[in-house]
């Protein structure tokens, strides 16, 4: 359930100097002069993404393999690549390419690679050059010295530690906010980077449209019995866990000469290049889901890093559009198609095979509703796909009030109890399992992350219905382990453009519609109706929630 | 068998621009002046020596981890880390820190960390600046496209694909070299990058006593009946050989906190860190030799690496002192201790405890006889430690009559077959099995690359002597499996020093004796005297090979 690591290329600074007048000479350059010029662009792009597929190396095998005693020196290797890539993304020379080849993208189509990457390449650089250089350092530090103490103060139940430091995380956040002036709102230059295009107030009428359906739903459920999903809790080898995680991702069409699946605490997804896309997963030997599912969430960031148009290789155009969409496809293949009945009909047998004695004596129905159990819980990477918004919802509106100065960050324990009791009707305990439970807020970054999360939920089955409008055969294929359509549809449709479009563009482009809710409302209300008593859907939420 | 990977700080460039005059304000600097000097200094050198340290771990993962699909991004990110680094090192500043430090370092004693430092660094400056930057360019490209060439060459046999490729890499060699005149011999400087202080001519004194008394030994050896290895083959599960051979590297010291092992095609031990040095090792089913032998030979690099002094990390001298010295290691932890019936006295039960099928009936004489079973063979890194010797002085001559112009490339099969037929007696029936055998000279290394493995050798068994004669108690503490007053001697005398003395000086230090053949000879005649009828040791080869 964790976000992907995948970089969104956003990052907070400025040039040492700011970028000198661009010479005026572009008319009169010839053809060779262009292609030289875009040559050189190439090639300092290509520079700043090697150096930083180096830097995320050194990111993956610390959480996979790196010795305890490495540490320190990690932090310091990481820090340099880190710096160099840095300095060389807010050259001034580098604006100076881009300023010149200006003239040349107009010439070209809209969709073409060269224009497209003059385009984003223009972007990053404007974005990047507006954040100074001293900020990032004391970002840097900041950000390892508060995860630093987060790790030890959280199993302590410590708020008191953490205050001063989610104190100047959020001095931070809002610090960077303003270097983007003007603004709407403080949280939109930190909504802007994650996902291009949104701001503050399109997410909070998503989100308002959202909520609005799914508390009657969450409360409808909780008042029935709860479902037994014991199926899922014993003692399941490990390696065989393992196994059958990566056979279903293999069938999914992730494809291991070009990745590998490893394991950590915290499951990422990691792209060293197109032909190095990496995914990791946690095995607990009691709890077969945690494999499953995370391994499956994780192939969907993967397939999506996978279908990057190789052309697009070594260039900012080469990821994933933003933080949003990414999470759409672990989404879409863990809880959509990998939660889905259609899909267990084919491997369960397969699964019944890897586990006999575990699954051998439970019918395929158990195992369905097990894997698709609503219950309100404390903790978001633990929630269902119905109550996992509310958690995010949560935790987005009490990061605008901090941003914008209604809530201080003393009070932050109260208002989460607060806001649990009146969304979910629990209270947590303790700050553990309350306000420091997720590492975001703590490791530097107030505003801008959480609400990707449900982004990727409405999305998810956005995509979804548009691929089955586009192939009704879809579901049918799926019901027989066939997947290929359906991923052929959304490597057409989204992986293979990376970068080139924008959130929003890219959704208009993928389904011919704006991004809205409804799908997502209705598939929700579809699939848990079938499994819960449920109330009829507020049809006005629905219709009235197109945010971009 | 293989030689580690860690870095010997030799490259092979020269400034762009030639260092500039250093200012002669040194004299009339204050001590903080000094101090800020010093502080750059090393921040330089830790700048540099991080950017190798990632470098390395994308080789590591290159060769344990990485998809096939990652390779050619793998290479151009390897190689932009490389530059950075290259370019730091040859930086006129960095020289003219040096200089300035130079009044400082000559009024500190000559064990002093910073002294030694200052001493090393200028060393490893002065010999990068004379290598010009195209030629490091060049050596690179010719490197790769040679070594690939070698993957498909040598399992086809076929020698003529390769002929060109190691003419151009001779050609480079003495291109290299002649960056360094003057010189006695050719192969001088290459020696020197491997073994600072060593020559051609004392290897070639070396060398001869060397000769002298193994031939007789393996021909006497050779008209005896074989031995009977055949406990050591079989079948062996692979994760059962593993954990045997990492508990038998933990007892030797190694510290898992601080490393760690995994597989690949060739074994090797890389350093990330003082706190990250890790090892690799092979593991074949039917042949439990391979993994347990690699693996104690890699650990004894790895305890070399993890021993140096802490207060080193980040320098320079943080990492062994030359590749035979490392060599020596190695050697000494995998055969002198590791092939001892005193070791089996007591891991022998151990081993039998985890194969208890296949050692249940074989007695440890037969185990022990079985681990030293001496025989002429075509192939270098399966040979064992009497023979090993000669394949190396057979490519030592070969690689100097190339150098200096006596062998033609396209004769060396030829000559190959010749030379061994006469030290060894035995002739390869093709090119794979000969001169295409090894990577080296076909990876662009034509020269310089050999000698240290028998270096490593008679270090091997001088350094046990002098440690045997400080500490008597050590073989039976060996017998007892207590293996620490040996690693003790070895970390005070040689690990924690680092790369602070030349391999000459470290050996004074260490034996109170020059490097001489006399206790490696005396150690084989006395080992294998017991396991096989000898003539006497030609004592006027040994008396008379003090080489350092």
């Amino acid at each position: 359930m964790t976000k992907t690591r995948i970089r969104t290329k956003t990052t907070r600074t400025r040039a040492k100097a700011l970028r000198t007048r661009a010479p005026s000479r572009s008319a009169g350059r010839n053809r060779r002069s262009v292609e030289t010029t875009l040559e050189e662009l190439k090639h300092r792009l290509r520079e700043i993404g090697d150096l930083d597929a180096a830097g995320a190396l050194l990111g993956w095998d610390q959480a996979t393999y790196m010795p305890p005693g490495g540490a320190p020196a990690r932090a310091r290797q990481g820090a340099i690549l880190r710096r160099l890539s840095h300095e060389r993304l807010v050259d001034p020379a580098l604006g100076r390419l881009i300023d010149e080849l200006l003239p040349h993208a107009d010439g070209l189509s809209y969709d073409t690679d060269d224009a497209s990457l003059i385009r984003v390449a223009r972007r990053d650089f404007e974005k990047a050059i507006k954040v100074p250089p001293d900020f990032v350092a004391r970002a840097n530090a900041l950000r390892s010295a508060s995860f630093d103490a987060w790790t030890r103060a959280r199993p302590a139940n410590d708020f008191a530690t953490m205050l001063p430091f989610l104190e100047r995380n959020l001095e931070l956040s809002r610090e960077y906010a303003d270097f983007f002036r003007p603004y709407d709102h403080i949280a939109d230059p930190l909504i802007d980077d994650a996902d291009e295009g949104m701001t503050t107030a399109s997410v909070r009428t998503l989100f308002a449209g959202l909520r609005s359906a799914l508390v009657p739903m969450v409360h409808a459920i909780s008042e029935q019995a709860p479902t037994d999903d014991s199926c899922l809790h014993g003692v399941f080898a490990e390696a065989t866990q393992l196994d059958f995680s990566r056979t279903i991702a293999e069938r999914m069409g992730y494809d291991l000469q070009r990745g590998r699946l490893d394991t950590t605490h915290h499951p990422f997804c990691t792209k060293f290049s197109i032909g190095d896309v990496r995914i990791t997963t946690r095995v607990y030997e009691s709890d077969i889901g945690q494999a499953l599912f995370s391994t499956l969430h994780e192939t969907g960031h993967a397939l999506y890093e996978q279908g990057v148009s190789a052309a697009l290789e070594g260039t900012p155009l080469g990821y994933g559009t933003s933080a949003g969409v990414h999470e759409s496809q672990s989404r879409l293949w863990e809880n959509v198609v990998a939660r889905s009945r259609k899909f267990w009909q084919h491997f369960y047998p397969l699964l019944r095979k890897a586990f006999p004695d575990r699954f051998g004596p439970v019918a395929l129905d158990t195992f369905y509703r097990a894997v698709n159990k609503v219950e309100r819980s404390l903790i978001r990477t633990e929630a269902d796909e119905v109550t996992y918004n509310l958690h995010i919802m949560l935790r987005f509106d009490l990061e605008l009030q901090m941003l914008d100065g209604r809530l201080p960050v003393k009070d932050l324990p109260e208002a989460w109890r607060e806001g649990m009791r009146a969304d979910l009707g629990l209270v947590p305990p303790d700050d553990r399992d309350g306000c420091l439970q997720d590492v975001h807020w703590c490791s530097g970054a107030i505003g801008g992350a959480f609400h990707s999360y449900t982004i990727g939920n409405v999305l998810s089955a956005q995509f979804y219905a548009a691929a089955i409008e586009a192939h009704p055969e879809i579901p049918g294929e799926i019901e027989q382990g066939r997947l290929g359509t359906l991923h052929g549809w959304l490597s057409d449709r989204i992986y293979r453009h990376g970068r080139k479009y924008q959130p929003s563009e890219l959704v208009k482009r993928a389904t011919g519609r704006l991004m809205n809710t409804e799908p997502y409302l209705s598939y929700l209300h579809t699939k848990f109706g079938e499994l819960y008593r449920m109330p009829p859907l507020q049809a006005a939420g629905v219709a009235a929630s197109p945010v971009l």
